[in-house]
């Protein structure tokens, strides 16, 4: 059906309409006092989602500008950085960090796995030197579905020395992410994902030791620039030419994710990728993720039935149930699907994509008790509650 | 009067209902083919608003981010570099190409003035070494109201070999601007200016020349990295994931600009930059431009009447007659106030906009024949048809 799509791909994810209604407005002019009043809301609400005392900066860039900034602002050529890779987004902190000039070495495991925080302890204690300046991390690899220890990850970098800088992209807004709690020294975010507006924003939060590495930055971006941003912020300013109507979107999506509360908000999204995990299985698909203790519950990497397609079951999907699931990527491409529950995302949804997904694999001539899958998202949802 | 706000600031500026619906849809996936098509029609399109047949890069991010995507993609460190500067945005070339290592000469002048060519011609034949690598220069200096000969001065340019890098942020889709008939190298602009949608894209288009300077940049950018952006446009895809909405509303802007055509849009601003000043002029209000033939057509800077405040000015012109026009910036705060006319904005905004001026400085306490602005700009639109 035409105009009815709903999307549970990795981002862009469904935006409520109360925002997009606020993002069509007419733009304000960005030095006014009407914009610096949004911008003061939106720089203290936002410190609340990084669960942070540190400045949160929004960059006008998407999720890939803000790890351009993380690492531009703290690399010199030369510098020794540790990169732990579970997947596409894991390695592309390595090939920033490599494109800035710095000696990356790196840390990798099988797709679906997610990295063993003890490993990580045994490399940091072997560098007694403290060679290593910066360790990359990913929190929620939507490449594989699986989501890192973080806590415990950043807890053996902060015993080292490093500076731990965190792509919080697809878990900040969506799974328990405690900055300051558990000491990240660099996390970013972007608006697409639990943020619930579209693309188009991207965050930044920085610890007092990762300012202090940007001081001895040489060439830092310009446009990215961590102090002249950081002042904008203090000024409820921005640095640049911001854009405007994102901003007035990201205001009422932030007033969206008060509303709900922070740690209801974690809840729905665990209820419900617990939910899809559930009912995938119980139509016998197998997931990605070798672990339900590490499983994403922003996204889940789900393998076909033998016999039939990633490209078959997508655009059966999309065609006659109007939900559109992500493929793989580059290695994992038509060898996984995958199905989002960030932001805006309801049980309802839930329901409707594993309902869609057995219709899709029943027309497909996949053999299964149709209504399993169903009967198991219901049952998780009503005992996660 | 509440939400009847028009902005005469120089960006953003007035988006059209057309472009603002197109903007509030749902996003759609940026890896679709529905995306894929907008972006089809956008890469086509923009090339001839550039007037060039080099691809036109698009990146998630404010004119500032398209500065830094041609200077980090082109300096090494050391290189030297020659900036003309008339103004804040010429200014910032300079900035940008000091931060990532470039030795900076500049070559500037009073504000209000523009650059001579026949300077710019007698520093590059002194440097019988060809020792500047890269010139930059501002098409449309919007802090100032002056627009620069860029057709000459680039002519000089190409005849030293140098690169030339041009801030065509508020002249591509609003004044003359032929990349390949001139010979320009790099020209970026932005989105919330000519192009009429709001804030959050940047273009860039780079020469064959300045391509091969691009393949010695040893550290890149890699969230504006040509090679990788270039890529995407040849593969009707983005690098990153793109401002979706906002690439919606471009392709409906540029239809727009399409139907217009680029001779008759340029006439408009023609029309309406003249008219402008010939009203201020009339009230007896003077121009920070010091010559008629290159005052801006996109923006005008006008100083205040003696005994009157730039900030009395635009407060009455904002509370009582709903127009938004800018301060001065840095050292020509409260010294000017410009009005744009750049985008979307018709002969009746041009009538209305020195109208309402009028009023204000009558409330203001100004003396003069109130109606000679308003006369001054209904026969200038009459005899530049």
């Amino acid at each position: 059906m035409k105009d009815k799509t709903f999307l549970m791909i990795p981002g862009p994810t469904p935006v409520p309409e109360r925002v997009l209604s606020a993002m069509a407005k007419h733009p304000i002019g960005h030095r006014s006092t009407e914009f610096s009043e949004v911008l003061k809301k939106v720089y203290s609400d936002i410190k609340e989602v990084f669960q942070t005392k540190n400045e949160v900066l929004i960059f006008t860039a998407s999720g890939t500008g803000a790890m351009e900034a993380a690492i531009s602002n703290l690399v010199n050529p030369g510098d020794k950085v540790l990169s732990l890779i579970i997947g596409n987004f894991g390695e592309r902190w390595a090939k920033i960090a490599e494109m800035k000039g710095a000696q990356v070495t790196k840390y990798e495991v099988e797709a679906g796995e997610a990295i063993n925080p003890e490993e990580v302890k045994k490399i940091l204690e072997a560098d007694v030197n403290k060679e290593y300046k910066i360790v990359t991390l990913t929190h929620n690899e939507t490449s594989t579905g699986v989501t890192n220890d973080v806590k415990t990850i950043v807890s053996y970098i902060k015993k080292h020395g490093a500076i731990s800088v965190v792509d919080g992209i697809t878990s900040v807004a969506a799974l328990p992410c405690k900055m300051d709690e558990w000491g990240i020294d660099v996390l970013i975010s972007g608006s697409q994902k639990g943020f619930m507006i579209p693309p188009g924003l991207s965050f930044l939060a920085a610890s007092e030791k990762a300012w202090k590495k940007h001081e001895e930055c040489k060439n830092p971006s310009f446009y990215f620039n961590w102090k002249q941003n950081r002042k904008s912020v203090l000024e409820a300013s921005t640095a640049w030419t911001p854009a405007v109507n994102l901003f007035v979107a990201l205001d009422t999506a932030l007033q969206m994710i008060k509303e709900e509360g922070l740690e209801n908000l974690w809840k729905r999204h665990e209820r419900l990728g617990k939910a899809i995990r559930a009912g995938v299985k119980a139509i016998g698909l197998k997931l990605l993720a070798k672990d339900e203790a590490t499983a994403s519950n922003a996204i889940t990497a789900i393998l076909p039935p033998e016999g039939i397609t990633v490209p078959e079951i997508r655009s059966t999907m999309k065609k006659d149930y109007d939900i559109v699931v992500a493929n793989g990527q580059k290695t994992l491409k038509d060898k996984i699907f995958r199905m989002g529950t960030m932001g805006f995302v309801s049980e309802r949804d839930a329901i409707a994509s594993i309902g869609a997904l057995e219709a899709s694999l029943y027309k497909l001539g996949y053999k299964f008790e149709l209504g399993s899958g169903v009967a198991a998202v219901i049952k998780t949802l009503a005992e996660n509650k």
